[in-house]
């Protein structure tokens, strides 16, 4: 079903790794003409695209608490949303980090202090997937990290009305400023601010290309966001001791996702390779999505290396977006991760636990840039301040390191600013 | 010296908070230009722009570990510097993070781990004021962190020599891969790779404004930067018990870094502000950088407001870089600052001394960026990866939860990546 290869040399890591990448040129303009004309019109221009885009008429854009209060799904559903919340809590509070001052010198002290960032913009795709799990993902560590203010904006669907599932997520996460609105017009509106819609710090949130390109946009005008986004990943490790037909539903969960996803084996036992495929081809018919998913193996591949070790060398170059370690010892193994988003160990945690319901963030980073950027984790919501307060004593300890360095660097009111004080201090 | 307000109304806020932007257009047409260049050329056309911008032919831009080795600055500074790396390693081993994992849900093991980013690019400026103090605050830090490959770009001298405090810093600091170039080119060079230069993952470091916009533009092509950079930044909170010749000094010593500096000072006490501004005047005189200093004291001003709460509360909204509260019970109002880069408490914590040696990080974010940035620390020299370990009988706790949520949203694949592993199980 997929692509194989076997041991690739060095030279052809580089192009094994490359992603596919579509993007269209004119979007750019597109996304630009929103921002201006949500910038200069405000909510008259969210209602204008609001209905060319989505077809839909919004008279107001903010969701009445009652509607809100009164969203309910099956019982089934809703139990495991709560069970889900309960683990994303979990694993979010336990990324708190308390750090009291160090005296870095005698009468020198220092501190980092973890600090919210005040308004945060969730943006959470509509239409025919509504994302309620992305709402526990993004809201929750907000929640936890103490971020004052915390807005979601999500497009209509085609009766104007937003799906339950989001609602009752929002009701589970704690946030009660629901926007109706999606797409560029919705980043804009968080980006600049309307009559409906506050401005905000930080826009986090996955979304179609359009939102992509506008969240990039956004940054020019000040606006922090989570990460830049592309096709979602999966690559995994296999070697004897793993089993093929779960390997092959992980990759299929990943496939289903779009038809510009990618997933990666890799394996030192060519016998699995060879059963995977067979998996692949037997499970793929049962899938609604098989098309989709037919079309993303279509970009994929698998590898054998003479090795597991082999094998992780190769995924630290790749920095997949998920990696699956079904491998014996996978503990050991996963020591020797370097660049990956998540990491799955073992025959039985499957993506779609960290997908839904582990704990972990399923907001990560794609397209290689996992060497450089983590997936959304307690400290997205935050910043870090670093604080100092030095006694007359810790002054007169570093001072004159200070004015050295100062003249150093051609700086006097650098030097003066300290040695007017250590003068003072000389003559008590 | 400088502009007074009185109790500016709300709708005055965002005027006063505004910074001034000079965003010259050619500039990117500029960088793009050189870009491309180095992308397609490499080592050649970092030659041509070398010899182009700064005025020197260079035929090796590695500087021989032997010339590194050589180096020598007074013995005063170079125990000065090694007093500041000292702090500066302290206060950066405290931001360590090591954590445990955590069962969310018995059979459900996750953890977060901080992997240090393998290639770091740090870009020092040269010229007349070699920034020596910046390889301390941005090559410590790596190293802690375990960044695997730290390479450092500085441009020529006109002689076609680096600095050799520059030199000194690099050694103490334990950077071997060192590189006389500067500018546009540098940060093309380690964003593409070039025969002599390596890429990287990450560039840090300060700049003029092509540095600044090539950074901006390294990050199309997948490159993570330390911050978005602009004129550098003071706000001073003082009340009755603040000493004017103190303020005007830290006030100065902000003013002097560039003609675009703005330096703010407010106060609920009318004359304190008027005696720090006759400290501003007989101070500035004495300077070798005062006309510098005179232009940034024209884009500055002072406010007073009617209590320290209501400064405070002004510094939050206008974020800035460096924020010192010249304050009685300034660790009280210190809990209260939300947004700034960095702070510092009392009399006797000039901001000179977080510039070189009390230990905290120089590198901060500016123009209101302290809103959702953080300062250069450690973890800017890592990044988050999440694991997790699932047990057959924590498969069995949440997987139907999975399916639930899976099956809410239509991804049957997700769903099935479950199933298959929870019907074995329950086979066992």
């Amino acid at each position: 079903m997929i692509k194989a290869y076997k041991n690739p040399p060095k030279n052809q890591w580089e192009s094994l790794a490359k992603r596919a990448t579509n993007q269209e040129q004119d979007i750019t303009a597109t996304v630009m003409q929103i921002f201006n004309a949500v910038k200069t019109e405000g909510d008259t221009a969210l209602k204008k695209y609001t209905q060319k885009l989505d077809g839909v008429a919004i008279t107001q854009f903010k969701i009445e608490e009652e509607q809100l209060a009164q969203a309910r799904v099956s019982s089934a559903l809703y139990k495991a949303m709560k069970l889900a919340a309960t683990n994303i809590e979990r694993f979010h509070s336990y990324q708190k980090i308390q750090r009291d001052p160090i005296e870095t010198t005698p009468g020198v002290n220092c501190w980092l202090k973890d600090v919210p960032i005040e308004k945060i913009g969730l943006y959470i795709p509509g239409g025919t997937a509504p994302l309620f799990s992305t709402v526990l993902m993004l809201g929750i560590p907000a929640r936890i990290a103490g971020c004052s203010e915390i807005i979601v904006c999500t497009p209509p669907q085609s009766d104007g009305q937003v799906d339950p599932a989001i609602l009752v997520a929002c009701r589970l996460v704690g946030v009660k400023s629901l926007y109706t609105v999606g797409g560029a017009q919705a980043i804009a509106a968080m980006t600049f601010g309307t009559a409906s819609i506050p401005q905000v710090y930080k826009i986090l949130g996955p979304g179609n290309q359009y939102v992509t390109r506008a969240k990039e946009l956004a940054t020019q005008f000040g606006m922090a966001i989570d990460m830049p986004a592309g096709p979602s990943e999966l690559l995994v490790i296999a070697d004897d001791a793993s089993i093929p037909k779960y390997i092959a539903a992980d990759l299929l969960s990943q496939a289903e996702h779009g038809s510009d996803s990618q997933v990666v084996l890799l394996s030192d036992n060519e016998k699995i390779l060879i059963e995977v495929n067979k998996e692949l081809a037997l499970q793929i018919t049962s899938l609604s999505r098989s098309e989709i998913a037919l079309n993303a193996l279509n970009n994929s591949f698998s590898v054998l290396f003479s090795s597991i070790a082999e094998c992780i060398n190769w995924s630290n170059y790749y920095a997949p977006e998920h990696l699956i370690l079904a491998v014996k010892k996978a503990d050991t193994h996963a020591l020797n991760v370097i660049n990956a988003g998540s990491v799955f160990l073992g025959n039985y945690s499957p993506e779609s636990a960290g997908d839904y319901a582990s704990g972990t963030n399923h907001t990560l980073p794609t397209s290689g840039f996992a060497k450089n950027q983590s997936g959304v984790n307690l400290s997205s919501f935050t910043k870090q301040i670093s604080f100092q307060e030095i006694k007359p004593d810790g002054l007169n300890n570093i001072g004159p390191a200070i004015e050295q360095m100062a003249m150093a660097e051609g700086l006097d009111a650098h030097m003066n600013a300290v040695r007017i004080r250590l003068k003072d201090l000389a003559n008590v």
